[in-house]
């Protein structure tokens, strides 16, 4: 079997807006979407441990960190 | 209004093996899972152009390659 993941997401650009200063352990999921049909921005949505989403810029230097942090399993709250 | 991705995902682990030397001009979507009540190892779920998904090695060296070109939008088919 597949991944369970299956992202809902309608054929149009899902940020309005980026925010800045996620702290790594506050997110739970992180979502990157290439260019493509649905928008011609690359798009960045961090999924919080509060359930809320937020939008992230895809050029930030910080969010180079904040993926590595993910990756190597060091965003834990603890 | 907050982005429209909203991932529906079990409370399990997705990822049963990894898939390697997937070309990131292929990648449409990229999901990071952080450690968490679901699953006690980083995931990352590639959604694919062809509508499939494969998981990808949260360590493996092409990974932030991959994300690096998503990120700068040069994984573009053309």
């Amino acid at each position: 079997a597949g991944p369970v993941a299956a992202a809902m997401r309608e054929l149009r650009c899902s940020c309005l807006q980026t925010t800045q200063g996620v702290q790594p352990q506050m997110i739970s999921n992180l979502q990157v979407f290439a260019i493509g049909p649905q928008c011609s921005e690359v798009e960045v949505v961090a999924s919080l441990k509060n359930g809320t989403e937020v939008c992230l810029d895809p050029q930030a230097p910080f969010l180079k960190k904040v993926i590595q942090k993910i990756l190597d399993g060091e965003n834990k709250d603890n």
